[in-house]
């Protein structure tokens, strides 16, 4: 058994790994931490925790194999930089090493608390990057709309398909905010409402960048990304908009798509538009590329669990990688439906 | 006081005209029809309409001055054109007059009932058509996503801001889909969930295509659009993209909309992104515009209430125009928020 | 035109009579205060309540013919008490002159910040003391769940139909605990789930024991209150349960009720079980009364939506009341369905 | 490995049973059926569940250790009569061999098709009946109202703590009225609105009346039952309410309660009121007793997932205790929080 420590629990990302670490054959949580928190009993903090047992601790006391960090950027480096020092394999859910570019970073974040670690640190999204996962002793989990706007697009910047000018519209659930109050967040105010937010750029547009750019010899591409607010708890609907160079037909693209990911147990593409509730709870992306013949546009839906596949359930899925155990090990679950 | 007739009461847009046009000054509904509840009081099928006091008729049988008809496509066409031919002013919630060129009809809904009205109908959108509404008999209300997605465009088209190249992200909530039952609108289904439909097409392409062609000498613009089902009960939030011509401001831009809409009373440039629940319940359309400077792309968001702007609102502000009243007549009311 | 000020128009329910009193054709509102966004265009705080092109401030500035207040309890009777003393006629949403003994508020909120004007104070709701909020310089507007537990269990009260021990189980929308964040009102949190709250005693139950009891000379009656916390913005129901006292039949108390509430243009006796919905936006309250036969109980339930009657509407209604003008004005409109 | 089929999967239920099953380490769903959709791919009505590599069929064709059925009442016991004849261990999710007594059945259900089968079959709740499961080949799975109604009770009627008069006012999402549609289950009608049904009897309470009663030698208990449509998808909340008949404090009651359920795996009592959220995708109900001490009466909430606890987790459960295997085998999943 693996034994996993697990850095800021308090927060929905840090409680979404603790859930399904909780229920994963080969692991063993046994420390998890939490600044407001520490010597709470975990199930106080979060009452459907309360099986594991653990009281939230200011560090992370346990002999550990692991850790999942799911601090907010800065905290997480400045926290983790000692571990990774040390050659503790970690998976990080915040941003902190998911860019390459320090430049990148500090133009989107500010100063990075640990730099000397991006060289060795791997961008944790296991359909592009699964053979430098294998080795990596730093993973960093992709943003949650990245890991949705990145899904449907790479085999069609792979493959030359498509103009390098994408537009992606996201449509979040509100627990993608975190569990941070804010009156956008209160349900009065969300609830039967949608809207726009971050139109002036979102940090998650420079991961969708680097790593659409990194699969093809063109010149970057250009990126225009939106995430809209939606009233519902979890779920990520990304709209993927994007110019077809060539003619083919939705059947050929529909084969290049299946292909690219035949061997990625998560991602699936469907015969029909996919719902978020079809993910719920699993870390599934689900994948519907269709052409809109008229305007020679490729249009790719993709779907998924923010928490899960967006985060926690990716985190856990690149674990497994690094330690050789089944890529969906604790992640077999079917989706919560209704 | 003028006397209107509503036709198919019985569906969430007909109940809907009935409950502004009750609150109207200027208006009296004297007669409701729908033909699967003749004979019950409009206060059994719909309690919140009690106090109007009506019984639902097979056909309108009191003398009236106008009429507003919410009957679907083809069955609308039909039902009016006796009224049509008698020269009764009518507006007409459905699609059936809202395409000039019967081949774009026929393309999209099949055979049409009564083609040689086609010529002196004119498309409602008073922000665009005014005059002519004030001098028409037989006006079409457009589909809620035609308003949402010309409104936010229209500006830009007209100006050549903008390449005839565009995407049409639009977020819809439930009650566009009517009431009638289906699995996709099943609460258990539909909450906690998104997803886009109508991606082989969607009826109010044609719509958006017609009228934002209509405001420039240029090519007939492409456009692809996506609606995508939200879980809420009501609203509309278009986020519109497009390729700028050429170089300006995001402030140049905002004043070219504030003024392109000066004179409507309902069409509101607003400082933030707006939320479909700024519009609840109101006439109200509410346009944010900005500009993505990395990619030099126009990026628009539009939010109204999709039974208000999107449909009977909109349709009772025509009839305003069509017989000299106040625009805003019946129309005033403020947002219920939240 | 009556000039009225509202004081704390920054949380929901101070936004709600502005919403209201705006469409108000006898009333102006000329001041608008609130401590935090004292400065503020009212339009940026509310972007719905822009029309009224008002600027929050620090105290009522204008020249005022009467008073709305929604400011929290204790800071409301201490604000209000130098107006009171001048005669100026108030209608205070908070809870300061709900409670006629000051030990009853002594006991659930502490000190009173002006007992002195308890004595002259009216029980703000109007189905139950109409004649004396005629008369009334300060007004005191129910609380939500006071309105949707009173009402329906007045008739029966009076008519010594029931036991003088009863449930109130109140299933209520979040905008009901105000616009101040909680954890409890984050979306992620209150959606999809539904929890009981204030298990140790709700601050209305002194109101509705209050209310009941001064129906009847029988002992004060013993009430039991439940309040739950439901996934909706706006709503109550009520389901209160009696025990029977005498044989009746459903058709007798569905009179009774009907008869105790003919001279109330907002209670309707309903023919089937009302939802909340169908209050939406509105004033009204809907009771459906009906026995359980086999067991002898009475069981009334009532339905409104908390902002309106539950709060500022009922507000607006005991303002028209206290200036002669038609017990309704301002608030005929129909409920916004769906 | 268990062989397990379940008839009519094609329902919430039975889905719901099918996701438990795919997970559950001792067994294997061999054959799915649903008259409807026979010939399908169970992936196609169900997306989430084409991970089972099933077709649906018209009638179980493998070879079988055991039944789950999920269809409606009068059909199960049809379809099952000959399974039950030959000994096939069964737990059927539907009504009909839940009440004991073959007259109750008639008054709320009519005819019963099987009636042969009620004096061996055994009422499904493991946490009052689980010796009598054990040595069961027809289980009875108990309503979702009723295991929510009956648990909170159950202690109390035990120990005679409460007079024989309750009231169970129960708060139901939307998925325990099925996938059949309906205009009240219609998003756009359910969302933002809550509402009282079958306030003329609802079919659960005679069994809630069957198990309290069969807990005492006291009068049979009276019952007042009355269900809520709650805007989401899952969960119930039941808040019961009963007269103490001596002294004791919430502190004994708690024991009591705790000890009642000692060895019952599911079941909690918390220390704060609970939410159904956190029961979300578990077989857990959580119970919360405390008393109101001015009114001498006991209140209980309880709060479960209607599809697990209430409906095919609480078969499962009953499954793994006819088969000697450990209660909560493929129920160990905690809540999806949130």
């Amino acid at each position: 058994m693996l034994r996993i420590g697990i850095i800021n629990v308090t927060g929905y990302m840090g409680a979404e790994a603790a859930r399904i670490l909780h229920a994963h054959p080969e692991v063993e949580v046994v420390s998890v931490t939490g600044r407001s928190a520490a010597g709470q009993p975990l199930g106080e903090v979060f009452p459907h925790l309360a099986p594991l047992g653990l009281t939230v601790e200011a560090e992370l006391t346990a002999d550990i194999d692991a850790i999942v960090s799911a601090l907010p950027h800065a905290a997480s480096a400045e926290t983790l930089a000692p571990y990774a020092e040390r050659g503790v394999p970690i998976v990080d859910l915040s941003a902190d090493f998911r860019l390459r570019k320090l430049e990148d970073y500090e133009r989107w974040y500010g100063a990075h608390p640990a730099p000397h670690l991006l060289a060795n640190a791997v961008f944790g999204l296991p359909e592009l990057r699964r053979k430098e996962i294998e080795s990596a002793k730093l993973v960093a989990g992709p943003g949650c709309h990245s890991t949705a706007g990145i899904l449907p697009l790479a085999p069609a910047v792979q493959h030359g398909l498509i103009e390098p000018d994408v537009i992606v519209d996201s449509k979040s659930g509100i627990s993608g905010a975190g569990r941070t109050l804010g009156l956008k967040y209160h349900f009065a105010e969300a609830n039967e409402s949608v809207a726009a937010y971050a139109l002036d750029g979102h940090r998650h547009l420079p991961e969708i960048v680097q790593e659409l750019g990194a699969l093809s010899e063109a010149p970057v591409p250009k990126v225009t990304f939106v995430p809209h607010l939606i009233p519902m708890s979890r779920g990520i609907l990304v709209t993927a908009y994007a110019t077809l160079r060539r003619g083919t037909t939705t059947e050929q693209v529909r084969e290049l798509y299946a292909s690219f990911y035949e061997s990625s147990p998560f991602v699936r593409v469907t015969d029909a538009p996919p719902s978020t509730k079809q993910t719920l709870g699993t870390n599934n992306c689900l994948l519907y590329p269709t052409i809109d013949e008229d305007n020679s546009r490729l249009i790719v839906i993709s779907a998924l669990d923010n928490l899960m596949k967006g985060g926690a359930g990716q985190g856990v899925q690149a674990l497994n990688i690094m330690f050789g155990l089944p890529e969906d090990a604790g992640l077999r679950g079917l989706a919560l439906y209704p």
